[in-house]
């Protein structure tokens, strides 16, 4: 299914301001915006609590116990990218640690989604790098197969495109396809818009079988209170 | 097993002082004056660190990936409550956020444990509603099937029937049938009155082998050293 | 495999200088330098984070759901050891809380290892007593079948000999047999010396396929860019 | 929780036939004619393929790597009895094998549900004992803690009360309470008998979206046909 | 990421013989054949062993819980597919019996591969229709969301595109893209024409060692033998 | 931990009749006559139902996704050994297929326990060579990375040294240290001779309660019958 020992160079990047813009709105309001498609499975998580970014894809495959083609991604990064990598077989080995984040926040990355281990969390964590993961391991890697920089790749059970938009939080990570990041952005901030003024409505007492209309469906689907 | 369909509005609760100093001991303590039984499974965690609490049960029963019934239950909610919410299906999605966290603050529970999934944590953590879950995970749920409310529930291995107390800190979450509460927390408390002595002796260097009296034992039981 | 129902007492433990030089390096320097065997599975996870330690094992077998042979290994602790503990069948109770704690801080145990779960983490948090487990359980452990103090024991997949130099960071744990532990804190000292050196080069810009030489053997294994 | 250090003697059981006879309309039949509730969770898995009963419950507390209460269970079983035992830690070890078998089928049980590990599984399928259980282990346990029998228990996350019906097969483990078992069983007789007809439709070619009028619904749903 | 409510009905499919030939090499041989991607999680098992089958696929997206896209693909079913589904979230439902399999067989499926449960497996055993899934269980399913038949989906970690070969046995699940379907086929007998004459030569007592002429790089990568 | 990139050729082996008869008494005897040591977690699995073996170990290290060391272990194998393998990682990859098992055969080998994947499993399973594995995968492997042949290994969580005694069937693998196996050979066959007498009482209808005098201690621990 991958094609295997390529790079690809040009990569349409869905625009920078909408990447960060659906940064801010966050990963359950972008999935939701989406038809509650394009989220990475949830044992994916952030190796520190509180990062929040929105990013282009530069996307990667990786050989399992086998970071070579981490090194060859870094050259591939813009400032705005995240990158996000897949491995072709399950392993939680630690591929990525300070010196790789180094290197990738030199190139202007904001962040890493890989579906396997890293290692070094503590300096991560201390130069702010998110990173979200399976798994944290000391265990290093090896540089000897080929994969592929910037092909299409299944990451946690997601499809991420080159260029895509990747959106993480501490709720997990979403990939929206560029050529939908605009139409995603507007749905997500119409919903985005009267939430403030749905949570004043709660914090006042007012209950959801209210403010959604919910007592007659209930009633419609069989619900019955007994005293 | 589950009458579905049904919301039960009179619940005897356990008394909530009783719950609340249940909580103030927390999870190990009471498991152990429980005779070692009433634990959810190690898999539910609290989705920030520091959380301690001891409330009245709102059962929920859910069906997989709908959340429908977390409304109707936050009607139920008395303060002091704490909702307790299972599934029909092994599901990891995003039953909760902040917006139904508002809600249900506003009613005054003092938290939530579901064997599902969570979202918005960081908003979670910022307004202090404790949570205890499986999974945390941006996917939302739909609303369109019945479940029930104040209905014995099975929640992560544990029978909880509605009005008993739960407790919940950094060590898991316990629950205490509403007719043992009082029982319990005297054989807490007698339990941890003799908790700090013990402390203070381990601290100087006493050995449990010697506080505890078990030389004598482990040598009956066939104990060897060997130098 | 495992000899039952014995302690020993006279373990030649390795260096407690080099222990705690190879703390300082962490479980990836570490392991690195051992030719990366020796780690603990990843799913031992620290209780807190931020902990970092090295010190000399005292290795225990435990039952499963019985934790006697802790308070008999207390005994056996000497100032600079790490506990590290298995147990004969996967069990995630509670095996140690604050009282075994502060029993073990006493006889001036720099943390534990443990195959299994922990409790009263708060409390360990708070006076700093590192843990790295697989569970966190508030189920507590009888006390009626024997195990071993300071045999050979796998822990989460490695073998600890007693007297072992035990590394345990936020990266996980690592086992280092005590007849290597100079040989090894040699070389990951080496490795260690121009890490800083590299750092500041990525730091700059200059990309790890060119610092490591990495274009030639790209090209040889037929890696192909595409624009 | 759980009341610990009992044996109830006098249980009312469902009546035999309908046991049986739910027993031979299967798992899958049997919980939808239950309205999808009483399923044990999928992890549960026979011993070997082709076993098919319909017992009523003798329920068991067991503790972790603990039978003890399998041998006090032995003299409670009635011919048509299906023992269900619940354990109150997570455990995998070989609670039952060939001895207990024998005993078990002498009494007249049908099979063991056990949400643990059993072994000598070569034997129990030769001499055609059927388990559901969640492992296959050669560990054996002890016996030194007391459980209970014949109290309500929560095993692979369903609720079992002594004299419920238990049917197992190929598909899993459903429970239905015997005060239910009368009307499930005309649910699911009336829910088989129109079954054969479907399939025979389904058989010569007749699609479901025709024989179950799915396409105006799925029309107004949304779905669209694109050539 | 994915399109919601659509149903493609002009797949272009792989060509029969290809996708049978391929069938008839196996899941090892392909995957090697194809440079060892497109092949499904080991999670994915069969429901009885023996099965061997290689066809071209109908992609289904599934909602979690919910088999109405089931019945939608069944009419896009010709003879020699294998249907191939995805869930939008992990579930481990049985959404697959007897009737459905009965449909499909009728509309000449060859098999069904999907990452979720199925039930009636007996039924599925003796007419022998083969299924790759995660999980069984008597679980069954709603018919309320829309998800869709034909497009491109991820299952089990691989991604598949309607008219892909899918080639399923003992040894696991592999997808080959329709595109590449003949050149792989090509590989994978070269591949097989000398297994034959290899299997002789170690039958006879040759050792891989010398049939691979691996010693002297074994000797370069530094192999000691010691006496 | 490990020493790699070494083969020692050797071993001192535990006597074949011993190992041959420690066999024919199976996984559970022989891992109750070692006091409950020495077994492999139970998530090994056999790939068929009714193999059963003891053989002499050949201890194998390998490297995540690379198979290398299997063809080097070949060399060293002696009719009526069986290869038990270790990896330095979690790895489900299909490290051993037909191809191999024809080669291992001809050498002599009984059988195949390995803490990874294997893959040909409908061949392996018509020549009857058994295998013992965590997972079946149809993904090859490298041939790139040194590990080593007979050192000591962790295999699924047990220690086993190169010439111990290796028994596996369909309830597990047990490894006996060569020096403890007749010891453990006379203990299970003195467990073995009164089980056939137990058998036959069971059988009749006398109850373990009675056989084993349990009645009494029962009664001391607290057990209450309650009608």
């Amino acid at each position: 299914m991958y094609e295997l020992g390529v790079v690809y160079r040009n990569v349409q990047r869905a625009g920078k301001e909408v990447a960060a813009k659906l940064g801010v709105l966050g990963a359950a309001t972008v999935h939701e915006a989406m038809g509650r498609t394009g989220l990475l499975k949830p044992y994916m998580r952030p190796i520190y609590a509180g990062a929040k970014v929105g990013g282009t894809a530069v996307t990667v495959l990786l050989q399992p116990g086998d970071n070579w083609m981490l090194h060859v991604a870094a050259e591939q990064i813009q400032p705005g990218d995240i990158v996000i990598a897949a491995v072709t077989a399950d392993c939680t080995d630690g591929y990525f640690g300070d010196l790789l984040a180094t290197s990738f926040q030199a190139r202007g990355a904001l962040g890493l989604v890989i579906d396997a281990g890293v290692r070094d969390v503590s300096v991560l964590t201390e130069i702010k790098f998110p990173v979200w993961s399976k798994a944290i391991s000391a265990k290093g890697t090896i540089k000897a197969t080929l994969g592929s920089v910037n092909i299409p790749v299944v990451c946690a059970g997601a499809l991420a495109n080159p260029g895509d938009v990747v959106v993480g939080d501490d709720d997990g990570v979403v990939v929206v396809p560029s050529a939908w990041a605009q139409k995603v952005l507007d749905k997500a901030l119409a919903r985005e818009a009267n939430e403030g003024q749905k949570r004043a409505k709660l914090a006042s007492g007012v209950l959801g079988l209210d403010m959604y209309s919910m007592r007659e469906p209930l009633k419609q689907a069989g619900l019955r209170y007994i005293d």
